[in-house]
């Protein structure tokens, strides 16, 4: 049976959501044609809009739809003189649901991964250094994911604080080796906020 | 934190999609503006065009972007005189892929259930039994779900066809093929031992 254009297109199409693959993308693709039509071109909309006019701070590299972010223009977090380095804008809501940071960010938007072809200048850090320089940091804390790259990522952020005289800090106590930052929970990342150690 | 608005939106509707919650949401939304932004486009247009532009056969009622579908267009499927209703699109797709029947189908987009207020016309019977007025149907097969509300309707659906003189079978239940005794409930070991057949 050969579906109608639009219905395989849609179907095709679900294959780019994480861990759908073409039984479920045909479920959903059914659903939403049976049930919630509504909802289905509201996300078509929202996808379209989303993927056109998200781009990244020019600041701290996280998603934002400015030119700079509200968190960058915060004067309190501007003032406290705290930059705390993350691989992922995830990692920063996980972090502001803690309500404990009151500081700005930077998003590497991944980490060190040199077999990869991804060194400093495809995670920022050449945009991080001149921060260092133009800007009132006074510590970077490092708070990349407690995995072999995010350590070795985080190292490598460190010697960069340590030219720029600037002090670093990593998130310590509390991170379960391993995992993911923005899947832990938040009083453990409050642990790891307040445990975190000079290096 | 304030997400941006558009992101916002984007993790609010990706909510309509089954089994979704909020923080899975976040998390495809993440992934398809990290990783996969032209995925995403992608799927916000064929999304938005498959909403709009895909309705139903006016035969069949299935889903289609023409007027009639292929199904109901194919002259062996017409010239077999065979019928086969079924509640849902998707059951099309699992028919066909059996390769052995050639027939046409009407699909009730449903089944009956009074107490939602889903009555013969919210299934389109009368559209049904106009079709068997007047189309050259010599076998009307139930193929709704083996379900108590699926079992209604087809005995419904037998009435009429009793009404229109045409001859209607249910499709047979049973213990289904590769499948082992002692994992099959007791209905269907009850269909399965009265619909024995002499071998
Ligand atoms: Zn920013
Ligand atoms: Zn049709």
């Amino acid at each position: 049976m050969k579906l109608s254009a639009s219905l395989s297109q849609l179907i095709d199409a679900l294959r780019c959501l994480p861990g759908i693959g073409p039984k479920s993308a045909q479920r959903i693709a059914f659903h939403l044609l049976e049930r919630d039509r509504n909802g289905g071109s509201q996300l078509g909309r929202s996808l379209t809009k989303a993927m056109d006019k998200i781009g990244h701070c020019q600041s701290c590299r996280t998603f934002c739809e400015e030119a700079i972010c509200d968190l960058c223009q915060n004067v309190k977090r501007i003032d406290s003189g705290l930059l705390c380095v993350v691989e992922s804008p995830s990692d920063i809501l996980a972090i502001e649901q803690t309500g404990q940071y009151v500081g700005r960010y930077f998003v590497l938007m991944g980490h060190l991964s040199p077999l990869d072809g991804i060194g400093p200048n495809e995670i920022g850090l050449d945009q991080l250094d001149n921060l260092l320089i133009t800007s009132d940091v006074k510590e970077v804390i490092l708070a990349t994911n407690p995995t072999i790259e995010g350590e070795t990522t985080a190292h490598f952020i460190a010697e960069l604080c340590q030219k720029n005289q600037v002090e670093a800090s990593r998130i310590a106590h509390g991170v379960p080796v391993g995992g993911e930052l923005d899947l832990v929970d938040g009083m453990t990342l409050s642990h790891a906020f307040n445990g975190r150690k000079v290096v």
